[in-house]
């Protein structure tokens, strides 16, 4: 067999190059975990086998979306408590449901949930953030989706770490047990933010971080409060906080990065560190509009996100392209502002950059890993189709029925593939349940 | 029999007496045109016997959206040039499209398109103004969806009418055919806006809306620009100047209103003037961000709308209401604002409200018209539902499966029942071509 995969007659949006364009009639062929070949069809090569293929019949192939942050186990609370005031809906609700809730078994099905919803919507990679961690990165492990899975720290007691004297070495203790052992598993560390971890815990996770090799993720400047409480404790902004602590690389993904000033911009533009935006949430906790138009003006990678379940209220990340955009727009009413283009790259080659895999996924070229998605093209909202932007600001998750990750189909004419999702339904049912029902 | 149509075993959101709980094992009935009866399954009569059933099987059932405000044959236009200023985009893109475009045959069949894309997405009834709006009336006709299809005027010549001087003539002619004629279809005047408009137009127009008892819409305040220019050449708001001419009435729907002062506010709400809000077109066109919540404090009945395909760039109501909610919390950065209810409230009662429908749809209650649409519940972004808050922010139209207009499923299981969808999308492709060639 010349390729394990072979899709035929799609319409594929390759994103390699820096380019945008539309390859009309187009195959891909996938042999192991990668990519061996795409083109037009007159470019197959005669006589080219393949152990399975795909009949594209014109629909689209594009690479799969890269959700930079998520807190994957959420899903308990998606819907829970909405339209309160922020402090209410965490202390009253969040916080409360999560000390009482969140253990291993509740972490492994809600993060499969999570798993299911995102494959269905397109995502093939994810960056995840949360207690239990371990659980999470099983649950990925069999739905088959690619993770960046970050084991939460903070300085006070925290579902499975009740000491948080042992919060660090609990995250040495998960990226034991996952670095190298899984193709699909990238284990890393999420300091919470720089309001919930001390200057020495912030130190002693990047440390941990650079001597493993692996991605650290936080929190930053997600809201205003957090900005005027870190000026009051700190005399400087969360941003420049970090920057003095030494926090700030190439290697450090900041999630939200709302209210930054034109200096926290500059030192995350000289740093190289990247930015994971969650427009949906901050429009939903009334966090405030990052400076996305600016930020990349300046040459900072961003990522999209989703957040966690509970501050969104699901985990398309096709709902995220919109919104990043249209937000721009609004707010400086200036309709030239990222374009729809810029909203697709977001969320495929610059999340890959932001998670240090874009030599790996985030588009589609000879030599990565196959990580893509079929979308149905021959529906009414996605005609007529004169380019790829509509991608960005016509579709949406439900459009995608097929993905294939790391060159194995997960998810086939939305059948997926590799567990049971009618069980895990019924398992996180049984959970809310249990939130719903009195104490 | 008892019944023409019976729901089982679903779960049911009434929206009835300003309450928004679900009904968790229901029953709705339809006879005719029209609900007989609804409620838990074990008040559903013993013995009643329907001549068409559908299992519920757990799903959702709620009152068909209503889109206040679309130019439902711009599908055409979907995509085909974004991310341009303003100006640029009609003057150099749009209007020399229309000019070319807009006949008959094409706003027939990109009509029915719209059609088709928001029937799939849950639009059960639509406000529509456009040029050759006879064409338009005929496809809504054909699709089986409810609409209130307006002539568009204009003081210059216009598609389908060269001689502006005709343009009230021409809607009265609209009314004459259509008036009385189709149980799902009601004519009305669409004058543009007050700036395309003399005060003589706008009141001629007005005047015949008021003899013929049909609704007026215009586009007002939609952009900074047409106050400012507004300020300059008639001395006030383009709301005062609307007011001063006797323009504003209960039967008056007045798409976008972004930019109102408190005066503005006070004439809407004195004079029970009605808005039709589309935020993601506001967000895509820059126009700005209407102040919703303030106006639903002054108690100005509001419904969503979509505006054209050009302005967004799908169709889909549900994630208007995602918008509305979301854009409110953002710019005034407090969660409280706009509730999941109160967008979905603005999508069906409060959009029937807007039309002067109320008393036949928005919500479901026996003797209400039979406009409802099923939701497919078992599905990983829509678990766990705590309550009916997801509808606005985790579902999108592609959860509709089946629709029901004036008691006849014209959707069911996502298959069209009334019309070829497939040669819609065809014609439309085929129109797309030409627009796309060179001239």
């Amino acid at each position: 067999m010349d390729y394990d995969l072979l899709i035929t007659d799609a319409t594929i949006l390759p994103l390699a190059d820096g380019r945008s364009d539309l390859i009309d009639r187009g195959y891909l062929a996938i042999k192991g975990d990668r990519i061996a070949a795409l083109g037009p069809m007159r470019e197959l090569p005669a006589g080219g086998k393949a152990r399975d293929t795909i009949d594209g019949g014109g629909n689209i192939v594009m690479p799969g979306l890269i959700n930079t942050h998520c807190h994957a186990a959420m899903t308990l609370f998606r819907g829970l408590a909405d339209d309160l005031p922020l402090m209410e809906w965490l202390n009253n609700h969040i916080f409360p449901a999560e000390a009482r809730f969140v253990n291993a078994e509740m972490v492994y099905w809600c993060t499969k949930l999570a798993a299911a919803e995102m494959i269905r919507s397109g995502t093939t990679c994810v960056a995840d953030g949360y207690f239990h961690e371990n659980a999470a990165a099983c649950a990925f492990r069999d739905t088959g989706i690619r993770a960046v899975a970050a084991q939460g720290v903070v300085d006070f007691p925290a579902p499975g770490v009740p000491d948080p004297a042992g919060n660090i070495a609990a995250v040495e203790q998960f990226i034991d047990s996952w670095q190298g052992r899984e193709p699909l598993l990238t284990p890393a560390i999420f300091c919470h933010a720089p309001y919930t971890c001390s200057p020495e815990t912030l130190q002693r996770g990047k440390e941990l971080a650079r001597r493993r090799g692996v991605p650290f993720f936080i929190h930053l400047a997600e809201t205003e409060f957090e900005v005027r409480e870190s000026l009051r404790q700190h005399g400087v902004t969360p941003t420049r906080h970090l920057y003095r602590l030494g926090i700030l690389d190439r290697h450090t993904i900041a999630a939200h990065c709302v209210w930054l000033n034109a200096e926290d911009q500059r030192l995350l533009a000289e740093t190289g560190a990247r930015v994971a935006s969650c427009p949906g949430s901050n429009m939903k906790l009334a966090a405030g509009i990052a400076p996305l138009a600016e930020l990349r003006r300046n040459g900072v990678v961003i990522g999209l996100g989703t957040d966690g379940c509970a501050s969104n209220n699901n985990l398309d990340l096709f709902e995220e392209m919109d919104l990043a955009g249209k937000l721009q727009k609004v707010q400086h009413l200036d309709p030239t502002l990222l374009p729809a283009q810029a909203a697709i790259r977001m969320a495929t080659l610059d999340g890959a950059e932001a998670l240090g895999l874009a030599g790996q996924i985030g588009s589609l070229a000879p030599g990565k890993k196959a990580d893509c998605i079929l979308l149905d093209r021959k529906q009414a909202h996605l005609t007529p189709l004169y380019g790829a932007a509509l991608l960005a600001t016509a579709a949406n998750g439900r459009d995608v029925h097929t993905a294939i990750i790391n060159g194995r189909v997960v998810m086939r004419d939305r059948r997926m593939m590799l567990f049971d999702e009618t069980e895990t339904m019924a398992r996180v049912r049984e959970l809310a349940r249990k939130v719903t029902s009195p104490t």
